[in-house]
C-alpha cells in the first residue's frame, strides 16, 4: 500500500441495516443500566427455579449458606472475634466524632452486620461504623441542631439522616444508577479521605489535651487557635496517657506490617488499649484528676427507633441532604472496599446489588436506634487477613457486640476518652494515604491536583467545601476532556500501509498531497464546533507548511475515523461543514474506517451521499491509495514519479 | 497477517520521552484555550508592527476599513436601509415584551450595532434586540419589581441586567471559554428557541384581542385560561386588524420564499405594516374604538443612564442571575448566526473575539438607555440576502435609527399595538423550526428527546424550567456517554491483515484461542470500573462460547487500544485490575496501538513491565501474529494444522 499499484479492490464500508427504533432503545438501555447482564442466568430455566434463582440473586446467604462448610465456620469464627475486638473500640469512638452517646455506636456493629451478611455479595466486606461519615453528620446535623444542647432531636435527626442514606443507597441499586459512584474518581476520594482524616486527628486534640470547650468548626485555622488559645486549660495527664497509647497503637501497627506474626497483636490493640486504659483509671481513681471517661452505658440490646424517625420537622430537607451525601460517601468506600478484596481473591462484586444490601442495612439500622454503617477499609482488611472465608464473620462479630451489649457494658464505665482518641488517631493515619498522592503526582499530575484540592478543600474550609470542590473538578475535568478532543496528524510508517501519529513515530512520514488526520473521541456537540475549528486550522497549518517548504499543494485530506464510536446531530452537521469548507478550497474530504454507528447516521442525513460512497474506505491505506490513484492515474502528472522514487528512499 | 509466517520483524511501539511538567501544561493549556492560535500572526514580526496587529486583532475594523471600497458601501446602504426597517418595527415589539418603554427599543438599536461594527469580526450579522432576550428579562426581572407598578426601579434593573450581561459575555471572551456555548447543543436550542417563540406568541393574545388584563405567568395552561377566561372582553375590532396584518406579513413572506422577486417585498412589509397601521388608526380614530396605540415617543437620542445602573439594591443578585442567562442566551443565538453567515461566504468567526464585540456592545448599551442586544436571525438574514457586504451595514442601520429617534418619533404614535403584535407573531412563527426537529428525529432520537423536553419545559412550565431541562439533559447526555464508552469484538477480515467490528463487517472471522477487544473512547475514572466489568464480562461470555461450541479454549486477550486517546490514573488502575484478572484465569493480556499518552503513563506507572515491553504491538494484526507465534511454534500443538486450514478456507 502507499503505491498505486496497491489500489485494486477498495472495499466497501458497509451501512448497517436499520433497527427498529424500540429495539435499538431497548439495546442501549441495556447496555447503560445492566452491563453485566444480570438476566444472563434466567435464560431457558423453568418458571420455578428462575424464582428461586431471582431469590438468590437478591438474598445471596441463600446461594452460598448450602455450600457452607465447618472448615469455612472455624476460620470465620477467628475472623469475626478478631473484627469484634476492633468494633467495640472504634463504635464508641466514631459515635463520639458524630456527637451522639456511645451506645449507639455499639447498637450499630449489630443489626447492620447482620443484615449485610444475607444481602451482600462481598466474603471480605466488615460492616461498621465509618469515620468520615460520622464527621459529616456531626458537621452537617450539628449546623442544625445542637448536640449538646437539645440531644435528643439530635439524635432523631442523626436516624432520620441514616434512614434517608439507606433509601438514597437502595433506590440507586434499585435503579441501577451504580455508575453515580464512579464519578467520584479515585484522585477525589485519596484527597477528600485524606483530609477528613486531618481534620477528624485535630479534632482528637480536644479528648488528647482533655479540653471541655471546643470549637465547633473543623478546619484546621480554627481548631489550632481553640487548642493554642486555651493553652493553660490542658490536662497533661490526659496528654501523657493519650500519647502513651497512641504510641503503643502505632508501634504495633508498625510492626504488623514488618512482619505477619504481628498481625494479632495489631489486631488486638484497640481493645487492649481500651481494657488497660479502663484497669489504669480505675485503679489509680484518674477520672477524678482530669480524666475523661466513658461514664453510664446502657445495657441490653437495641431499642425499636422507627417512632424516632422525624419526617415532619422543619430540618427534614437538612436530615434528606445529608442523607444523600453520606450515602453516596459511603458506598463510594463500601463498594471500592468491596472490589478491591474481591480482586485478590478472584470473585465478582455486583455494584448495584451491594448498593441494594448498604440501603438494607441503613434502612433497618436507622429502625433499630443504629447510624450510619458502611464497609471501612480499616476493619475489612483485618477481617480479610484474619482468615475470613464468608460474611458469616459478620454475623460472628454482630453476635459478639450483641454479648458485650448484654453483659459487658458496665466495664466501659472506666475507659478514658483520651484512649479513644488514640484509637481514632491511629486508624485516621492509616487514612492519610500520602503514597497514593505521590503516585498520583507521578502518573497523572491533573489528578495530583484534583486529590490536593480536595484535600485542601476539606483542610482548611468544611468537609462540605471539600467535597463539592472535588466533585466540581472531577466534573470540569470530564467536561473539558470532551470538549477538547485531540486530532492527530498521521504518517505513513515506511515499507509498511500502517499509517500512525507523526508525533509518536517519528520515523513517519507525511504522503505528498494528502493531509491524514485522526478525531481522538466520540463527536458530540460539545465538542463539534472544537473539531471544526481545529480541523480548519490543520489543514490552513499543512497548507502553510507545504507553501513555505515550496512542496506540491494539498489536494486531499482523510478523516480516519476508527476512534470515532459514537456521533450525534451536531457531530453530522459538524462534517457536513467541514466538507463544504475543504471543498471551497478545491480540496477534497475522504473518510477511513467510519464505525457503525457513524455510517449509519452518515445514511440517514444523506452526507454520504454528499462525501460519495466511494471516497469512504475500511483503512487509511486504502484511502491513501485511492487519493493517489486519483492524483496520479487518472490525470498523469510529472510528480508521479517523483513520488514513487521519494518514497521508495524512505 | 493471521498466519504464523507473518510474525518476523515485530515493531515496538515507542515510550515517547517524557517532558517537564511545566511544557507539558504549557501545551495543554494552549490547546485547551487557545486552539485556534491567535499569537500566529504575530511571530517573528517587529514590536510597532506587533503592535498594529495587535490593535487590529481587538479592533477588526482597523484591520478591514482600509480596504473598504465604494462598491461595498453602495451594497451596505442598501442592505442598512432595509435592516433598519425591519429594526424600528422590532425594537418597539421587543420592548413591550420585556415590559419596557417602547423607546427604549429605538435607542438599543442605536448604540450597540455601532460599537460591534467596530468590534466584532462578523460581515453579515444584524444586531439588535431579541424576541427570547427580551422575553427572558421581562419573567426574569418582573418576579422582582412589577414594571406596570414600579416602572422606574424596573427600568433601572433592566438596565443593571444588561450591563452584567455584558460583563460576563465580555469576561468569557477574555477568559477564553468560549467553550461554554458549545454546551448548550443544537437540540436544546431547537427546543428551547421553539417554547419561547410559542410563548412569545401566546402572549401577543393579548394585543390582538385587545385584553387590558393578562396572567403574568408564560405557560401555556395559565394563558389559554387568562384568554378565554374573559371572552366577553375580547374586542373584535383589534383582532381583525390582527388577523389581516398577520395574514398580510406571512403571506409576504410565503411569496419571497418561492421567489426572490418578493424579498424586498417580505423585508419591507413590518415597516409598511406599521404605516398603513398608524394611517388607518389616525384616519378612523380607532383609538377610541378598543384599539390600543404606543402614544407619546420621546424625541431624540439616546439619554446616558451610567446613574441608573443600580449596585446597591437588593435585586442585585437576581440582575446577576439575569445577567448571565441573558448574556449566555444572547451569545449561543449571536455566535450560531455569525457562524451560520460566514460558513456561506467562507470567512472565519472567532468565538472569543465576538464575545468580546458582544460584551462592549452590551456594556456601553447598558450606559446609554438600551437594554439586551444580540444577534437575530431574522435580521441577519435579510441583511445577507439584502447584499450586505461588511459590518458597515449595521452603522447604516444606526444612521437610520438615529434620523428616526431625532425626527420621526411623533410617527409612531397612532401606530397600534395589535400591529406590533402581528410582527412579532410572524418573526416568532421562523423561529419554529419544526423542520429541524424532524431532521432530528430522524438521524438521533435520543437529541429529539432533548429538543422536545426543552420545548415542553418551557411551554408547559417556563423559560427558566425549559433552559434547566434542557442543559441538564445535555450535560447528562455527555456524563452517560463518558461513562458507558463502547468495546467492540474485532474479527479478522479474510485473506487480509485487518480487524474489524464483528457486528459491523459480517464477514469478519473471530481468531481461534484470540479473543480482540477494541475500546472506543478515553479511558477516565468515570468509565474506567464500567470497562472493567465489561471486559470481564466479554471474556466470560466468550469461553462460554467457545465452550458451548466445543472450540479451542481462549488463551489470549487483545485490547486494541487505537481509539483510547487519553487515560487517567484510574484508567491505569483498571489496566492493572484487567491484567491480574486475565493473568488469573489464565490467559495473557496483550495490548495492540497504545497512543503516546497511554504509553506515557503505562511507562510511569511501571504497569509496562507487568505486562512485557514484548506484548505490546504496533497493529492487531501483529498482536495476533505474535500469539500465534506463541501459541503454535513454541509449544507445537496439532492444531496448528486445523487452523491454518481453517483460515485458507475462509
Amino acid at each position: 500500500m502507499g503505491t498505486t499499484e496497491d489500489y485494486e479492490c477498495p472495499r466497501r464500508v458497509p451501512v448497517p441495516p436499520s433497527k427498529p427504533f424500540l429495539k435499538s432503545l431497548q439495546t442501549s438501555l441495556k447496555e447503560t443500566f445492566f452491563p453485566d447482564d444480570p438476566f444472563k442466568q434466567f435464560k431457558n430455566q423453568p418458571t420455578s427455579w428462575k424464582f428461586l434463582l431471582g431469590l438468590q440473586y437478591f438474598v445471596p446467604i441463600l446461594e452460598w449458606a448450602p455450600r457452607y462448610t465447618f472448615d469455612f465456620f472455624k476460620a470465620d469464627l477467628i475472623a469475626g472475634i478478631t473484627i469484634a475486638s476492633l468494633a467495640v473500640p472504634q463504635g464508641i469512638s466514631y459515635a463520639s466524632l458524630a456527637s451522639i452517646p456511645p451506645i449507639i455506636g455499639l447498637y450499630s456493629s449489630f443489626v447492620p452486620p447482620l443484615i449485610y451478611a444475607m444481602l451482600g455479595s462481598s466474603r471480605d466486606l466488615a460492616v461498621g461504623t465509618v469515620a468520615v461519615g460520622s464527621l459529616l453528620i456531626s458537621s452537617m446535623l450539628g449546623k442544625e441542631v445542637s448536640p449538646t444542647e437539645n440531644p435528643e432531636q439530635y439524635v432523631r435527626l442523626v436516624f432520620t439522616a441514616t434512614f434517608f442514606a439507606g433509601v438514597f443507597q437502595a433506590s440507586f441499586g434499585i435503579l441501577r444508577l451504580g455508575f453515580i459512584v464512579d464519578f467520584l474518581s479515585h484522585a477525589t476520594i485519596v484527597g477528600f479521605m485524606g483530609g477528613a482524616a486531618t481534620i477528624v486527628c485535630l479534632q482528637q486534640l480536644k479528648g488528647m489535651l482533655g479540653l471541655v470547650h471546643f470549637t465547633h468548626e473543623t478546619d484546621v485555622v480554627s481548631v489550632m487557635s481553640s487548642v493554642f488559645g486555651q493553652i493553660h486549660q490542658w490536662r497533661w495527664e490526659s496528654a501523657v496517657l493519650g500519647c502513651c497509647f497512641l504510641f503503643f497503637l502505632l508501634l504495633t501497627r508498625y510492626f504488623s506490617k514488618r512482619k505477619s506474626v504481628f498481625f494479632w497483636i495489631n489486631a488486638m490493640a484497640p481493645l487492649t488499649s481500651v481494657i488497660l486504659g479502663s484497669l489504669l483509671v480505675y485503679l489509680t481513681h484518674a477520672e477524678k484528676h482530669g480524666v475523661q471517661v466513658i461514664g453510664h452505658l446502657k445495657k441490653g440490646l437495641n431499642p425499636l427507633s422507627t417512632s424516632e424517625l422525624v419526617f415532619g420537622s422543619p430540618h427534614l430537607m437538612a436530615a434528606v441532604k445529608t442523607g444523600i451525601i453520606i450515602g453516596v460517601i459511603g458506598l463510594a468506600e463500601g463498594i471500592a472496599v468491596g472490589r478491591t478484596f474481591a480482586m485478590f481473591k478472584n470473585y465478582h462484586i455486583d455494584g448495584n446489588k451491594e448498593m441494594i444490601a448498604f440501603g438494607m442495612m441503613n434502612i433497618a439500622g436507622s429502625c433499630t436506634s443504629c447510624y450510619l454503617t458502611a464497609g471501612p477499609f480499616s476493619r475489612t482488611a483485618v477481617n480479610y487477613n484474619a482468615g475470613s472465608r464468608s460474611a458469616v464473620s459478620n454475623i460472628i462479630m454482630a453476635t459478639a457486640v450483641m454479648f458485650t451489649l448484654l453483659f459487658l457494658t458496665p466495664l466501659f464505665h472506666y475507659t478514658p476518652l483520651v484512649v479513644l482518641s488514640s484509637i481514632i488517631v491511629s486508624a485516621m493515619l492509616g487514612l492519610l494515604d500520602y503514597e497514593a498522592a505521590i503516585h498520583l503526582w507521578k502518573i497523572d499530575k491533573f489528578d495530583f491536583f484534583i486529590c490536593l484540592g480536595a484535600y485542601l478543600g476539606v483542610v482548611l474550609g468544611s468537609v462540605e467545601i471539600g467535597l463539592v470542590i472535588a466533585i466540581t473538578v472531577s466534573l470540569l475535568r470530564i467536561l473539558l476532556f470532551v470538549a477538547r478532543p485531540r486530532t492527530i496528524v498521521l504518517g505513513n510508517i515506511p515499507n509498511t500501509g500502517i499509517y500512525r501519529s507523526m508525533d509518536q513515530y517519528p520515523i513517519a512520514k507525511t504522503v505528498p498531497g494528502i493531509l491524514i488526520l485522526q478525531i481522538d473521541a466520540p463527536v458530540y456537540f460539545a465538542n463539534a464546533s472544537y473539531l471544526r475549528e481545529r480541523i480548519s486550522r490543520w489543514i490552513y497549518e499543512e497548507e502553510d507548511r507545504l507553501k513555505s517548504v515550496g512542496e506540491t499543494s494539498l489536494h486531499y485530506v482523510i478523516l480516519d475515523l476508527s476512534a470515532v464510536g459514537s456521533i450525534d446531530t451536531s457531530g453530522i452537521s459538524m462534517f457536513e461543514e467541514v466538507g463544504k469548507n475543504v471543498d471551497r478550497k478545491g480540496l477534497k474530504l475522504v473518510l477511513a474506517n467510519p464505525q457503525s454507528e457513524v455510517m449509519k447516521k452518515l445514511h440517514k442525513s444523506k452526507l454520504i451521499d454528499t462525501i460519495g460512497q466511494e471516497w469512504i474506505h475500511l483503512t487509511v491505506g486504502e484511502a491513501v491509495a485511492a487519493c493517489n490513484f486519483m492524483l496520479y492515474t487518472c490525470k498523469p502528472d510529472p510528480v508521479v514519479v517523483d513520488y514513487n522514487a521519494q518514497d521508495n528512499n524512505v
